[in-house]
């Protein structure tokens, strides 16, 4: 730390004794503030695109609207909500079509949950690991999202016994289509809220399906129609997609839950430790499966760990933010972290999940995350 | 309820086979939605002003950035992050500049809190209150809140045992200042991070004194020194101002703490109830002294009261979200809300108040909050 200047350094713009600017109807962040989305660059539409989360960035564990990660499959479309239906059809003996006012009529709740896209971490299946925290983990976010249970739709609209399967489906150009247990409505918000305000339009404005702790494609954006069925529809986007080929040429399939992940953002690769001496390691855990119990947090490659501290609230399907204190002898080392949930399941080692899954994945990767820190502080990516 | 149409009406703008728009570095709110904030309407400059946060549109417990309420002296002025420092001198050992990277390699931490103007409900004094939630109860927020915590600054420069105040300044123009007892430095968090990211400009950009739970002219924004003392400076914002005139003649000074408050967001001022038949009344409450414990709705002008469900998670000096079904029979009725939080203190009726703190006052009001719904389903404020 520095000592006391003399008189510190003028860091007013306009002068000390002049006015500032005015209030205003709806703020905007410093234009010093640079933090930005980054597009997939193997992308060859930015409409069929993705775009992630600046997670070395973020404070806490709230992502920033403006931040959140993008999954289109057909760009974002503009919605008018005073002409937006959400149909409930199918087997049901009611098919309904709500209106959005109709729908915030409704009993509502908020929950805080992490939205993360299967592919999040599909680079690490590689030989090359994406260089930086928004490139290895930024397909996921952290919002406010408030919104119907959707067992309450389902149950106005009178959805029969024989119905185990839900067909949702976004109003998007190419009508992106997820098939769902029905027994998972329980715990499903049709939202309309994040983060205080109308979803935004990336997130699915108006309305968007947001299923708990589940792989971010089956939480439909532009949520238009709901069709109750007793079996899954077998949809693009659960076959040829979002599905692991395993060793022995077998696909796992529907396996909608997120198991335990966590990252260090700070120091995180593309950034550089300032010095030896004290620094914090901070970074994010979550899990489909509830709460984060524990993250664990080695400085010396993994020979030995810490545990971490947690802040608190630590909520079921959220990120949790980490922080463990750490003294950097000016040495070349390997940081990681690893994350237990509440029902006891523990990251995985690169080597253990490739055991298991073999390297035909593209998806579902929640491996522990290594970065390793050069003498001169500078961070990278360690190869697998 | 509306039954199922045929077809529901096009409600995407670009044609629904077209693609949407392409993916993004920062996002923006649909065009669509309007919620803003409110310049006070009294206010002879837009610098020495303030603004509020539309509660009845907010979703969840958090506001937006871009909503939080303002409240300046002086206006916003700009500051560059790199050229900031914040020193703490007077009373202590070794007196300390802190670069903004200095504060950000330290240990930190996050906190879902609001922060409310000792001013919030100011109009609710007088014969005519505020015509709608936002007029009324405006002038708080909630937000994530990420920094360091004040003691261990203090620890760091060697606060001395005699200095039993703290005063902070702000680097606006009329360098806002309030003495702060140093005890309450174990709860206060100098945070240079809200909802995920650097501190909005209005919100103190890039460092802000956040105590929890206590008046929001104590959260000094652009915060650039902190002396320790050993008694109160007794500035003009804590003597002219944010005091409250007894009936007696006397003063009530740095009261610091928020008592509990609610406020009824649906239906409230200015909107109107649809129709007939079932409604969710919703709503937000808070105290400085922790928790809600509980929040009671009436809806037959205060006759009878039930308790309403509280969302989880119910996090100490932040809002919480209430919800009550509710069945309007058509008829003209008042609503109210009235929080109790941990302690058990319970929000006064506004004769109770009044009976206790008379009618000199211009801060600190937290009584209960009345709407009336007209024979046609219009909201409009009781008065007083």
């Amino acid at each position: 730390m520095t000592s006391c200047r003399k008189t510190p350094p003028p860091a007013v713009e306009e002068g000390p004794s002049r006015l500032g600017k005015p209030v205003s109807a709806y703020g905007e962040r410093s234009p010093l503030e640079k933090p930005a989305r980054a597009p997939r660059s193997s992308t060859k539409t930015q409409e069929a695109a993705s775009s992630t989360t600046p997670l070395q960035e973020q404070t806490g564990i709230l992502t920033p609207s403006s931040l959140h990660f993008e999954r289109h499959h057909a760009g974002v479309p503009q919605i008018h909500p005073e002409r937006h239906r959400l149909l409930i059809h199918g087997m049901v003996d009611r098919p309904l079509a709500f209106t959005m006012e109709e729908i915030r009529r409704l009993p509502s709740i908020s929950r805080i949950l992490f939205i993360e896209c299967a592919g999040n971490g599909g680079a690490e299946w590689g030989p090359k690991p994406a260089p930086d925290a928004q490139r290895s983990h930024g397909l996921a976010s952290c919002s406010e999202w408030t919104g119907v249970p959707l067992k309450l739709l389902l149950e106005e609209a009178g959805i029969q016994p024989r119905a185990t399967w839900l067909l949702a489906e976004g109003a998007d150009a190419c009508r992106m289509q997820r098939s769902i247990p029905a027994g998972a409505a329980e715990s499903i918000l049709i939202a309309y809220g994040q983060n205080g305000e109308a979803l935004r339009p990336e997130q699915g404005y108006p309305l968007r399906l947001v299923a708990p702790g589940w792989e971010g494609n089956v939480c439909v954006k532009w949520l238009h129609r709901i069709k109750a069925f007793d079996r899954p529809h077998m949809t693009k986007d659960e076959t040829s997609k979002y599905t692991d080929l395993m060793p022995d040429g077998t696909a796992r399939q529907f396996t909608f839950l997120l198991d335990a992940k966590s990252v260090i953002t700070r120091p995180s690769g593309g950034q550089k430790v300032a010095a030896p001496g004290f620094h914090e390691i901070t970074g994010l855990a979550w899990s489909g499966r509830g709460r984060i119990e524990r993250v664990e947090v080695s400085t010396d490659g993994g020979r030995n760990w810490r545990n971490a501290v947690l802040d608190e609230p630590r909520l079921p399907q959220a990120f949790t933010r980490f922080h463990m204190p750490w003294t950097w002898g000016g040495r070349e080392t390997i940081l990681l972290s690893r994350a237990t949930d509440q029902t006891g399941y523990v990251q995985p080692a690169r080597e253990e999940l490739v055991a298991v899954r073999g390297l035909n994945s593209l998806y579902h990767n929640n491996a522990v995350k290594a970065w390793r820190i050069a003498a001169d502080g500078s961070v990278t990516h360690v190869e697998g």
